[in-house]
């Protein structure tokens, strides 16, 4: 890495997750217009790139979102990759702040409830198995069979994260689960139930990142971008490794972690992509949290303890997962952490935070470092 | 500008623009396959990033292509931003490398004919006017008007570049064409003859950027990127100040030679994004290679002494326009020229060149510049 200006987030906005039937230029607009509420510094004059994180098919996404918020941007495009669009984007806009060609970005991610970003009607290899539940279905069955995990002890995961959900004002889920009600919700495949899966839904969120200069001037905490991952190891996840285990995130967290010159007992609070409860110990093993096979022991412990290290705002089980405004929602949660703005799910005095975003059965990961 | 790495083009691979109906994929891979197939030197393990230029409604458009072409990338995605998606997209793989997250960057652009960017479904101040030939009449109405152009005169940009294109093996149009002939082609408009128009098609480009010392390994003829501007004023051309100048491009214009210490007098060869005749006089005028009102005076000259230097390869009348790769293939032409490497389109020695790529009426421009 050479000379890089620093990197920080001077703001965020974020809509309720729900079902609403809205037009998705309105809910881009939705969480943009939050932001400026919650940061009057912020001049609209100075925003250089506005970046819209989506898998809505509407084009020009980009221009129309800066037309409606009064911005008149110099980079103005939208980015797509599937689930991980919204931390693709946040590492678009820290390139271009660090390579010194913007000074301060917009990052708007948004997604209807219908999203064609849940379907891949690529990979052939899948059959007819386009939908993700295929896959999530296959990642259970190899990690229950290789490291003896039953249903029951995968179903704190769901439990647990409802439960955090609960004091997240934004989330789609409004109810507690027992692990009697996840394992005996509606049955989707052998493997999968439907408690164990995070639901899509309609939502939006944004942050303005900033160069140090000027997140220095706009914000008393901007929270740091110290360290960035990323991996495609594939599209298709029949060429993956293996079912029990995230390659592309192991790599990207260890490049993530080793640019931030920190290591995984240094993270104090990590969003992680739970798209199904068996993403959440397989990524926590991924990312070093955990040894092979024994996540599930820490997430046990967390949940016994009441410890809202892992995915505090619910993770995508609890919050909903609107493809496009997942990462950025991720990155939002870790900021008002290490603000100490995080109200009911605030978690101890953390100072350094990590964000797991990834799309199509973990074929591609990003990780983010975040810090005080 | 801070201290900025140096980057480079150090290949480049494209297909003939044509009405075929094939799958994105495929066509992806076609250009990005001829790469390869061009500069032998170039390792895919050492691709940090693959990102995909195209208004394509499939999603995961860049692992697939990565995984097609045995690419593991880092960064790897989609990006949308209608017609000047593909120079969106060189300023992020620029931006990626100038801040050193990435070294070597494959930016590929493909469209298929029935592109779904050819129709913007969100203005609804046009009604029922949602396909770009209204503006381009509105536009054509105001430029002829107010500077008091005939039909025939403009004619002479259709004329002028089907003829440029008749040098470029992969140019949709294979016929030349009389002032007549354009003139009395079908009416689309009052204004506007389907000879004025570019024509979507089906096609595909891939260029490779890197940091100064890979350039130097891989080819002993890098072109560096100089100069970068871009501006979007807005996604509604009703919003535009002018109906015959182009402000975004105006703007994006002067930024770019100020980063490359340039001006236009200094460009020895330029691709100008004539998506109907009167953009090719208002864009020349709107950068300052002529004064307003003047542009057809230069592009007459140019035709009657059978100089390519604007749009050499044909620009999008005469090569056709696949939306999202238009703006490489523009940068694949300025490189062949600078490199020396055009066949008979070659203008005589050149040393700068520029790129103007734009969307939507001009609402969002794209300029760089390039140089041996």
């Amino acid at each position: 890495m050479n000379d890089m200006n620093k990197v920080g987030i001077v703001g965020y906005g974020i809509t309720p997750f729900t079902k609403d039937d809205k037009k998705i230029e309105s809910i881009l607009l939705d969480s943009a217009k939050e932001l400026f509420k919650n940061n009057q510094k912020i001049n609209r004059d100075d925003i250089d790139a506005v970046l819209v994180s989506t898998n809505n098919n509407s084009k020009y996404l980009s221009p129309i979102l800066s037309e409606m918020a009064g911005i008149q941007p110099k980079i103005a495009h939208t980015i797509e990759s599937l689930c991980n669009s919204g931390t693709n984007s946040i590492v678009s806009a820290y390139s271009y702040i660090a390579s010194g060609l913007a000074d301060m970005i917009l990052i708007t991610g948004a997604e209807r409830y219908d999203s064609p970003g849940q379907i891949l009607e690529w990979d052939n290899s899948r059959g007819e198995y386009k939908h993700p539940i295929f896959w999530a279905s296959i990642f259970t069955k190899s990690y229950k069979r290789e490291f003896s995990i039953s249903d029951e002890q995968l179903a704190i995961v769901s439990v647990k994260n409802h439960k955090q959900a609960k004091e997240n004002p934004n989330a789609l889920s409004k109810k507690t689960y027992t692990v009697d009600d996840v394992i005996n919700s509606k049955k989707l495949t052998e493997d999968l139930r439907l408690l164990n899966c995070s639901r899509p839904c309609t939502g939006s969120a944004s942050i303005i990142l900033a160069s140090e200069d000027k997140a220095k001037q706009l914000t008393d905490k901007p929270i740091w971008v110290t360290g960035i991952g990323q991996k495609t190891t594939s599209a298709g996840f029949t060429k993956n490794n293996s079912f029990s285990s995230m390659e592309s995130t192991k790599l990207a967290g260890q490049t993530a972690l080793k640019m931030a010159n920190k290591n995984s007992k240094d993270i104090d609070v990590a969003e992680i992509h739970d798209a199904f409860s068996v993403c959440e110990p397989m990524a926590l093993e991924s990312l070093g949290f955990s040894v092979e096979g024994r996540g599930m022991d820490m997430i046990n412990e967390l949940h016994d303890t009441n410890n809202f290290k892992i995915n505090p705002r619910g993770g995508l089980i609890g919050s909903g997962h609107p493809l496009g405004a997942t990462g950025i929602a991720q990155t939002i949660e870790i900021t008002q952490q290490l603000q100490s703005n995080a109200g009911k799910r605030q978690v101890d005095n953390p100072k350094v935070g990590l964000v797991h975003n990834m799309s199509a059965a973990a074929t591609s990961s990003t990780v983010l470092v975040l810090e005080t």
